[in-house]
């Protein structure tokens, strides 16, 4: 059921609803909007906690100009979507944020690339590759290793592989299919961190704490705030995050990947263009989340306080350990531990390495934030 | 739309969908819960953030038993409510928490202070009233100057008088009509504190910080945090606040409402068997909110830390200011003062008086927590 009760109300309409909707729409409703989401399945992680659902696929045309005619304000949890129609919506006069030309940059991860590099933004060395030949190119000029990553349709570790041979390149070939692929150099990296970095519709800038990322079969893991590197590191990741954001169209967060070199250089890795993953311990962590954050954000709202309200905290995702139906053992024995907080998605079924949930620990250190959150992580069965 | 999305996933029933119900449904949710709620009308704040309702009078035994029936845990959001019921679904075998009895004695002011005077509490001084002729007896007892109140069902400062003339309780008596009072004499205090204390199903005992709550008309508008009183004063409201809920049955918050006399004593004014608003700061303030603790305290979960994350913090009501269609005005002028939080309930028609929602602002002092969220309210018209 859905209540408009309030006059002037206004509505948010979320392309997605997964984990991150579920939380834009958590931090969307005490503030007095309404959310509807599109979603190709009912009973999504949003509606759960009160948005309105359409059901439809994200590529539908018709879907999105229904979500558009139902919402005041369109944002997105995904990139993956068909942008077009986006870009239709926001020629109509509805607010589209992030800007559909950005939406469009990030879904080609080698046009994403050629961008930063364009703009003088410090990326690892990359290329196009189109072949099996051009590929074996790539790997000799990239001295032996590098990654081979598909443009499109890439998430949660899917479409990256490491390669640093001419067989590994066959064999990547034959995972890939016919995806478009580009290559990239292996760049030897000490630690990943990234930033949020909330833009509002007025220009207005707010920039989270840089925090290092630890990612396992390309998937994120583990979130440690605030990174521990030394200070020039810190100072130049902060300042490449707000060049980045800078450079995109629209507001909204946006989620900046970045790797700290063995030469303590800091490259740009990738862009999400919304909240993200390394941005959910701004929930306990932070005056401001990153949900409410980007609510402000897209509808004209004044940006919120940004900075960490404790010492550290570290947030380590729950994924899936089977493939079945969902059923959760644990939970009493990790809450257990001090300064815990547990976030299930509500998704059902759990299947190996799906994001179902994650725990944010607060701590005085890092060291004892991150010890808590693996510790009740490893108590916890799903 | 309602789906078990989880094997296993337990449900909790709360009696009430208002803006308690709502705050405890955006808390269960993240650890797993489902939520649903027994509300006289749809549409209810909790409703609007994913609980699924059940439309029924709260003394509507056959409601409640459906309540029952649809949940694994009982719980309440207001103590009016038919008793008798909760204790048939407590025999049951259904947890029911805070215990019936305990609902059973708030429900009734002249017996809550009979209890607490029996078990050595320090309460003003009281006596039963059953006419105009007692109550004149009364208020000679207490030196001219007492209280008059309803027995039953008084909330928001509805059945409460101020009285200190044979005139007063005339028109006491004939605004209260046949109403069972009571009469309590008046106490000059030089503040009015509060403390929420949890305990656990398991007895888990958790404390948070004593507050000072503001009251005008008998309606809570600012809650500051924590309470500035000397250290002997604090300690014994803390101390009093933990005896009153070992006192009390069942598990959950207790919100404990004392004075503060001018000779620096504390007295135990009211209880509530539930989250209450002189909680609502521990959203922001607390590492585990009071209607996370409530949560884990009626499942059987550990209970989480209940000290202030930072210094201070201050809660202003938004009670409505006419009566009419909800419409809210200057949200963005509030939003733009730092460390603001905004909650609005979903309600409406608004109301004078009725509560529409509340603002938490946190700072380096009660002073500048205070300055910033009435300074926020003040910029919002409801």
């Amino acid at each position: 059921m859905y209540y408009k009760c309030m006059e002037g109300q206004q509505t948010i309409g979320i392309v997605g609803g997964g984990q991150l909707g579920r939380m834009l729409t958590l931090a969307a409703l005490p503030l007095g909007f309404k959310v509807v989401v599109l979603n190709p399945s009912p009973g999504s992680p949003a509606a759960q906690v009160g948005a309105e659902e359409i059901i439809g696929d994200l590529y539908d045309s018709a879907a999105l100009q229904k979500l558009a005619a139902a919402a005041d304000y369109i944002t997105i949890e995904i990139e993956h979507l068909k942008v077009s129609t986006l870009k239709a919506i926001a020629a109509q006069g509805k607010p589209v944020n992030p800007a559909p030309a950005t939406i469009e940059l990030i879904q080609d991860k080698f046009k994403q690339k050629e961008f930063l590099a364009q703009a003088g933004v410090a990326v690892a060395p990359f290329m196009e590759v189109t072949d099996e030949a051009s590929a074996v190119a790539a790997l000799k000029k990239f001295g032996g290793k590098m990654l081979l990553k598909t443009r499109h349709g890439a998430y949660d570790g899917r479409g990256n592989m490491v390669v640093s041979s001419v067989d590994d390149i066959k064999t990547a070939f034959e995972k890939f299919g016919t995806a478009a692929l580009y290559a990239e150099k292996f760049i030897p990296f000490t630690k990943e961190l990234a930033a949020m970095v909330a833009r509002s519709v007025s220009g207005e800038i707010a920039i989270y704490p840089i925090v290092e990322t630890i990612h396992k079969r390309n998937i994120c893991l583990e979130v440690l705030a605030p990174a521990q590197a030394d200070e020039t590191a810190l100072k130049s990741a902060k300042s490449l995050a707000r060049k980045v954001a800078q450079l995109l169209d629209g507001a909204g967060m946006f989620g900046i990947e970045m790797f700290l070199t063995r030469n303590g250089k800091v490259l740009i890795n990738e862009i999400a263009p919304r909240v993200h993953n390394s941005g959910h311990y701004t929930t306990e962590a932070c005056r401001t989340s990153q949900f409410e954050q980007h609510i402000r954000a897209i509808t004209g709202l004044p940006l919120g306080d940004s900075s960490l309200l404790i010492p550290a905290a570290a947030m380590v995702n729950i994924l899936g350990e089977r493939d079945g139906p969902t059923k959760v053992e644990g939970l009493h024995a990790a809450l257990k531990l001090p300064h815990v907080s547990i976030h299930f998605y509500g998704k059902s079924p759990t299947k190996v390495d799906r994001k179902m949930g994650h725990i944010t620990a607060t701590g005085d250190t890092v060291k004892q934030a991150r010890a808590r959150a693996l510790k009740a992580r490893k108590l916890i069965q799903i």
